[in-house]
């Protein structure tokens, strides 16, 4: 045992991949008497500069943010592909994708996880930020997203 | 819009649904750098008087738990069949099951999200009060479990 990894134990989003946005985020406004979220579209490639699994990627999505307590739940409806969205889609249908932690040094973490059998499989950029998404399934039963505020 | 229809919106668990909870808690504990849980298993079904699909079930799983933030990350191993748990496991592998909510007024919840087509499709009692799964996926993308304390 030794102290957090991550630099925090702190879980401050859920990610739930859809096929249709617009009809989950409806639903999730009104059967839980949520406020109806705005749904933004991820950045472009040369601002997001995503890459997945190593090679760049022009693959977008659709999101939605509910604001519950401590945690977000984020609505990802995949735009074009390859993405870690898109591939869970495809395999599984509208389902929970990920949870996120918000870390400081990227590149130290990401690196560190890889170490132990935590492999990136998709990162980008974002206005202020960038995120990873590490593929913790063999290991951790899920996918991880670490998220870097400047 | 109204107030929330559960009461609340403070997501308090998230459930992964693990082939070998043993080996799945050593890694949380150990690449994460987090206190190894306790392994517990579910009450004995005359206790938990758990059911399926509105059928009694003698299903159980083994549960492990991890404190981060606001939100417990629960591990779960099937014990016996039929159970969401199980069901899972066959389909999807080790993967995210769902969010929970801590709620008050079980029948009625249940019965409102009945209503709004979020069907029951498990429920159980536990020392101290009771759970009840529904099955959001065609609506919200995801499962959903209610707990209710006494």
């Amino acid at each position: 045992m030794s102290k957090p990894a991550l630099g925090t134990t702190t879980i401050t989003q859920v990610g739930i991949i859809v096929g249709d946005i617009e009809a989950k985020a409806r639903a999730w406004s009104q059967i839980l008497g949520l406020p109806m979220p705005e749904i933004v579209i991820t950045d472009t490639v040369d601002i997001a500069q995503s890459e997945y699994q190593g090679q760049r990627s022009t693959a977008r999505a659709n999101l939605a943010f509910f604001h519950m307590g401590q945690v977000d739940v984020e609505l990802i409806e995949p735009i074009g592909e390859p993405s870690t969205w898109k591939d869970q889609l495809d395999r599984h249908g509208d389902s929970l994708h990920h949870i996120a932690f918000q870390i400081q040094g990227m590149q130290e973490k990401v690196a560190y996880l890889d170490s132990r059998g935590v492999p990136l499989v998709q990162r980008g950029e974002y206005t202020g930020g960038r995120y990873a998404y590490v593929d913790g399934g063999a290991q951790l039963g899920c996918i991880l997203e670490l998220l870097e505020n400047d």
